[in-house]
C-alpha cells in the first residue's frame, strides 16, 4: 500500500529500508513498532521519550543517544560537531535533565581531510564548553572510500534529573498553552541550500544551539511545565502530533503566531516546503499551564536562544490526538505527521 | 615520515584520514593524542580506559561507547548486531563493571533489506538477553544509497561498579601472571575469509561473546586481579603494549602458551597475518597476582567462553614498557603495537 498524503509518500509494504524510515515521521514509527520494539521490549524503551530515566546506584539518571549524518557536514551557522553536541544536550534538557557527560563516536571516510577533522573536533569542544558538558569517552572508526559519506558522529549523553521534575504527556490538560521557543525551519533550510549549492542562501543560518541553560531557568516554573520536546526531524508539526497523540488531546496552532524568518519563509515557498515540517536544532516546544504561560514565555525570551519565543496555540479536547492549524486566512486544516522524507540527512 | 615496521605502514604526516587511523594501533593513538585530547581534555577522558568512571547522583557508574562497521555485517559465528552488544558489554566488564543498559543507534543504507534488518535486531535482542542487559534507548538514521555501506551500529553502555573493584595498570607488579581467556584470531579471520569469499573458511567462526558472566565469577578473586582488557582491534599484541606502557613494566609472552585454533593458524599463515595482531571479540586478558593465577585460571575455564584459557606470560621489570615474545624455537622478538591496519572494518 502506498501511503500518500500532503506530507510525502512511502510504500508501507516495502521490503527494503527507505529514506522515509529515517524521517522521524510515520515510516519511522512503523519501523520502530514493527521491528524494534517487539524484540527489545522492556519498560525503559517503552518510555519512548527523547531520553530514558534509569535507576543506577541508588539514584536516577537520564540517558539518550543520536547519530548525526548531516550532508554537508559544514553548513551556514554550524557543522556536524556542533549538532552532535547540541542535539544530545537538548534531548536531555527537554526531559528536564541537566546534561553532564557525552560520549563521542566518530566514523570517518578514508581521505577525509585532517583539517576538516580538526575543525569538527574544535566545534565539539567549543559546543561542549558552552553547554557545560564533558566529553568523557569515545571511539574512532575509519572505513574505506565510498563506505561512508565523509563523517558520521554518534553521541550518547548522560544527565542528572531533578527529582521534583516529572514532565510527561499525561500531565497535559485542555487549555494548556503551547510555547515555541523561536523561529522555525532555519536549520533545515540552511542545510538544504548549502547542499544544493543554491544561491538564495543569503542570511539563513542553522539555529543549532544548546538549550540546557534556557531549560534550567524554566525550572523555577517546573510545576507549570507539563511536557517539552525539541522539534527536530519532522519539524514542529510532527512533534506536536506526537504530543497530542500521547496526551490523547488535540492541539490548535495559530499559523499567524508561529515565528518564521522571512528568508526561511521565502526559500520554503520557492522549494515547495512547509516550515512546519522542517527540522530545527535549537528550539523547544513547551506545553505549560496557561495561567503561568506569560511568565514562562518571559523566562524563555530572556535567554539568548529564546528571544523570538511565542505562544503558538493551545491544547483542546475538541479533536483528541489531532493537530489543527488555524491559517492566516481564518481557515482550518489538519497538520498531519510527516509521512515521507522531505529532507533526508538534515541532522 | 613513513613509519614502516613489521606491523604495517602509515604516513605520519598525511593530511588525510587513513585506514590506519582506525586500527586501534599507533596511528589511532597519534590521532587521539594530537587532535582529540587537546580539545576535549578533562580528567575523565584522560582515563583512556575501555570505560570511564563517572560520578552521578551520589554514586559512580561506568560509561562506554563503540561504533561497529564490520564488513560484511553477517559472518560465520555472528553478525554486527551481536558484535554491537557483546563489544560494549565487554568494554564495561573488563573494567570490573556490571553492564546494565545499552543504547542502540542504527545508520542504515537506503535499500538495505528489511529481512536483514530484522535478523540484526533479533541478534541484538538475543545477545542482550544472554548478557542480561537492557536496550533502553535508540536512534535510527537512513542515508541514501552509497552514503554508508549497508548498516553501521553504535552502542553506548552504562554499568554499575563494584566499589571494591579498582582495576588499574598502576596495580601491576613484576611477576604478575598474564592470563588470556582463550584462542586468538578467530573473529578477525572469520570476517576476513567471509569478506574475501575465500573457500578455506571451513570451521573458523567468530568468537563474539559476552564476557560479563565470566568476569562476575572472577570477582571472588577481585583483590588479585590487577587489570583487564579485551584484545579487540590490534589484537593481543597491541593490547599488551598498551598495558605494558601504562604499567611502565615489561611483558614476556611465551608463544607456545598462546592458544590458537589450527584453522586460524593455517589461514593466518596463508594470508601472511600474525594472529597476535588479529581482533578478538570474546576474549579478555587479565593481569593477576601470580599466587592466585591458577585459581583464577580455573574460574575462567569453568565459564563456557573460557575453556581454553591459558597463562601466556608474565610481567617483568626487564624491559619497561615493552612486550617481548619468546618464540617456539626459543628466540626472542619484540612485539610492537600495530602500526598500519592489517584488517580494516573487522568490528
Amino acid at each position: 500500500m502506498l501511503l500518500i498524503t500532503g506530507m510525502g509518500i512511502f510504500d508501507m509494504n516495502s521490503k527494503e529500508i527507505l529514506l522515509a524510515h529515517g524521517s522521524g515521521g510515520k515510516a519511522s514509527c512503523q519501523l520502530i513498532d514493527k521491528y524494534l520494539l517487539p524484540g527489545l521490549d522492556n519498560a525503559f524503551i517503552r518510555q519512548m521519550d527523547d531520553s530514558v530515566r534509569l535507576p543506577v546506584d541508588g539514584g536516577t539518571i537520564l540517558f539518550t543517544t543520536d547519530s548525526y549524518v548531516v550532508d554537508p557536514p559544514f553548513f551556514p551557522g554550524g557543522d556536524i560537531g556542533m549538532l552532535a553536541v547540541n542535539g544530545t544536550v537538548n534531548d536531555l534538557s527537554v526531559c528536564g535533565g541537566k546534561p553532564l557527560y557525552l560520549s563521542l563516536s566518530l566514523i570517518l571516510e578514508e581521505g577525509f581531510p585532517l583539517e576538516h577533522f580538526e575543525a569538527v573536533i574544535k566545534s565539539v569542544s567549543e559546543s561542549a564548553k558552552e553547554a557545560g558538558v564533558k566529553v568523557v569517552t569515545g571511539d574512532t572508526k575509519v572505513v574505506g572510500r565510498g563506505s561512508v559519506d565523509k563523517i558520521f558522529i554518534n553521541t550518547a549523553g548522560i544527565g542528572s534529573l531533578n527529582p521534583e521534575v516529572c514532565f510527561s504527556p499525561g500531565r497535559i490538560s485542555p487549555g494548556d498553552a503551547v510555547i515555541l521557543s523561536g523561529t522555525i525551519g532555519d536549520h533545515g533550510i540552511a542545510v538544504m541550500l548549502e547542499r544544493e549549492g543554491l544561491d538564495m542562501k543569503s542570511d539563513i543560518i542553522s539555529d543549532t544551539a544548546p538549550l540546557n541553560k534556557m531549560v534550567s531557568k524554566m525550572m523555577s516554573e517546573a510545576d507549570s511545565v507539563r511536557f517539552m520536546r525539541d522539534p527536530t526531524r519532522g519539524g514542529v508539526a510532527t512533534t506536536l502530533n506526537e504530543i497530542s497523540s500521547r496526551a490523547g488531546l488535540g492541539i490548535l496552532v495559530r499559523e499567524e503566531s508561529v515565528p518564521v524568518n522571512p528568508g526561511v519563509a521565502a526559500a520554503s515557498e520557492i522549494l515547495g516546503l512547509d516550515p512546519l515540517y522542517i527540522a530545527n536544532e535549537g528550539k523547544l516546544i513547551a506545553i505549560v499551564d496557561r495561567n503561568r504561560s506569560d511568565k514562562i514565555l518571559d523566562i524563555i525570551r530572556e535567554d539568548r536562544y529564546g528571544r523570538e519565543a511565542a505562544i503558538i496555540g493551545h491544547v483542546t479536547r475538541d479533536f483528541p490526538g489531532k493537530v489543527v492549524l488555524k491559517t492566516k486566512t481564518g481557515g482550518r486544516r489538519m497538520l498531519e505527521m510527516l509521512t515521507g522524507d522531505q529532507l533526508p540527512r538534515i541532522c
